[in-house]
């Protein structure tokens, strides 16, 4: 009997644990919050991820650990790797966890990048400004998601205000000036890498994110094979040489046909849910046999297949359950303003009947401005 | 937030609250024994199903009840069906506990049986063998499951050992005589039917057995258009008149071209577990929208499927995770002789693929009787 342990008790370790009970495994799942919703289908121990009882606790329960969250500290990592098999290993982790780290390893890899630049005070916010140029974006470097800890600098007058934004988290977690891009569309690569080294992609995903939150998942993406293919081999670069373990995906921007990344996401990412349903092997699946050195799964698509997130609060369930691929998955939270607390998956053999479907839903739940922009791709 | 309350907490229970999480449901799972493998992913109340008290705790915890197993006393599910609402209905499953009451049905309803004739003294056994002739099976008319509480009577002469064997039980659960069937094939229809009455059916399904437990399944099974509908219409007819809701499978012989009914199972069924990868909607979804009220899944195929079974204990599994649409069913129980452990299912866009993959995973697994008879089909 194998228990496999997860840092973070979220809709990811939720899905993790549904789709490695058929594997025969048994779960842990270490969140702070008592409500945790991977906690209703799987064993959850409430406690700080600095909390060094706690984390021995936990050592001692799991065989491997795992993370459904990638702003796990570093240190508990790198404690826990002291005893027992953690995987992606913590150094990988480190590197995603940081916009700098990460961005400086693209461009080293020969993976385009935005322009960037490093930024420690006002002064530097200023060089960072001269050097990249505006329009940019101020982020912090570590513990940013959905879009968070950000700020849009369109002129070099709102330096000021960027500053007054974000600047007090500079000695904490860093600062970054990245140029804007005015891209055309925004892509995912989602894909695995096995203990042996073993490395397999699911088809590129295209995303649209509304407020920095990602809104709607597109797969395959409407893409020529050139330009999969080279997303996909930037991502094969990047594992192979943070010797990464698991699934990942890799954010990139597409602007007039040149890929530029964006990030990394060290775990199942938002963008492969589509998996569950729409591919042989779910990215869920994938990453326990890979964590676990099981051979890998098929990662072929089985028709098209288009993800939507419910934030907030989840609408009514019925329009999507009418649909032939109509697929639902609630994750047991409760409603809160930008919470993501559910998606559905439509599936469809064809493009045509997949915006058709789409359509239905979109006029059905009046979410028309969620589902158009993919209609519109499809077409 | 629902709670499906399941009498019962095998792979079934289990499979039903993995594939029912996504819907946004909790679970509350009871059974007699400590351990039972549902257990591991939703709450588990230890309980006899004849313990009011117990029966009273669950029903105040749950919003529906099912099953997952039929042999819970009738008069349970009824006291249950006064307190909340019970799918399928108490009525329906003292029919399906009943081989008699159930073989009687279908003959009323015009499906046609094997003869049978009822047994309740050592005197009408062997009127019972004047009328229905020999070769025959003498079976408990209740609490049977996996070919168990059954003889075999070659000859007349036979009688007295078949008495000797299953005579002491013809009080308590009743005995019947049934016609020995020299079949060709065995088939499934694993059928639902919704709350307000909506039909749908999985395609017919080919079954293999050893020793009385199924062994292999396969779907679509290699059958002529006329004798699938046929079947399908049988399962309906079936459906309607005892208003079942949910997932029931009707077991058939199939001789010569001719079907023959032999009982009907008022749960989701082994025959059907390939729906978790080879239907667009699992068997184990779909039994829980009816259930609920909700809308019934797709239940067309992708592709072929075959289900082996793993009885006893787990084989390895990573010729399975090998395959290109081999998917790992542990239910994370213990091994134990005659007891289902598991299943693998592979699934295959064409015949010739499945035939391909199948032969590898027996030569793997030395397992070659088992997948025989289903690659000889696939021929
Ligand atoms: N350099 C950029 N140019 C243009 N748009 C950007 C840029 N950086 C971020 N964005 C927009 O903001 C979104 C969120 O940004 P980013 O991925 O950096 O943040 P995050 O907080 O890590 O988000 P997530 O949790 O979704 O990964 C991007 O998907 C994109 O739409
Ligand atoms: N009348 C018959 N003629 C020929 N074979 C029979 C007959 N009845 C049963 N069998 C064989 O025995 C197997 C098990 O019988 P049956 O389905 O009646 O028992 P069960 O204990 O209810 O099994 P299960 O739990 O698998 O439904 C059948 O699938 C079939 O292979």
């Amino acid at each position: 009997m194998t228990t496999v342990g997860i840092l973070g008790g979220g809709q990811l370790a939720r899905m993790l644990a549904l789709s490695g009970a058929p594997l025969g495994l048994r779960f842990l799942v270490m969140d702070t919050e008592a409500d945790a919703c991977a906690g209703q289908f799987a064993p959850l121990l409430v406690g700080d991820y600095r909390d060094e009882k706690a984390l021995a606790e936990f050592a001692s329960k799991v065989d491997v650990t795992t993370f459904d969250f990638e702003n796990v500290p570093a240190e508990s990592a790198q404690w826990l790797s002291e005893r027992v098999p953690v995987f992606p290993n913590p150094r990988a982790l480190a590197i995603a966890q940081d916009r700098l780290a990460e961005k400086t390893l693209f461009r080293e890899l020969g993976i385009p990048v935005p322009d960037f630049a490093a930024v420690a005070t006002r002064e530097e916010l200023d060089a960072a400004l001269a050097r990249v140029g505006v329009p940019c974006i101020l982020k912090t470097r570590r513990l940013g998601y959905d879009g968070k800890g950000q700020f849009r600098i369109r002129a070099l007058a709102d330096a000021d205000a960027a500053w007054d934004a974000l600047g007090a988290q500079a000695d904490k977690v860093g600062l970054i000036v990245e140029a804007f891009v005015p891209f055309q569309r925004e892509l995912s690569v989602v894909a695995v890498r096995g203990r042996d080294g073993e490395f397999r992609s699911w088809p590129l995903t295209e995303n649209w994110h509304v407020d920095g939150v990602l809104s709607a998942s597109l797969a395959p993406a409407q893409a020529d094979d050139a330009l999969a293919e080279a997303a996909i081999a930037h991502a094969r670069k990047l594992a192979e040489k943070i010797d990464y373990v698991g699934v990942f995906a890799l954010e990139l921007f597409c602007k007039d046909g040149v890929l530029l990344a964006n990030e990394m996401a060290p775990r199942v990412h938002n963008s492969g849910h589509w998996t569950i349903e729409g591919s042989e092997t779910s990215q869920f699946q994938n990453h326990l046999r890979a964590v676990l050195g099981l051979p890998l799964g098929d990662t072929r698509m089985l028709g098209h297949a288009c993800m939507l997130n419910w934030i907030g609060a989840m609408p009514d369930a019925a329009a999507v359950l009418g649909e032939a691929g109509g697929h639902w998955h609630d994750y047991g939270k409760l409603p809160r303003a930008g919470r993501k607390v559910g998606h559905a998956t439509l599936r469809a053999d064809s493009r045509e009947e997949l915006a058709a479907s789409l359509q239905r839903v979109g006029v059905a739940l009046q979410r028309q401005p969620q589902v158009e922009p993919v209609i519109e791709r499809l077409r």
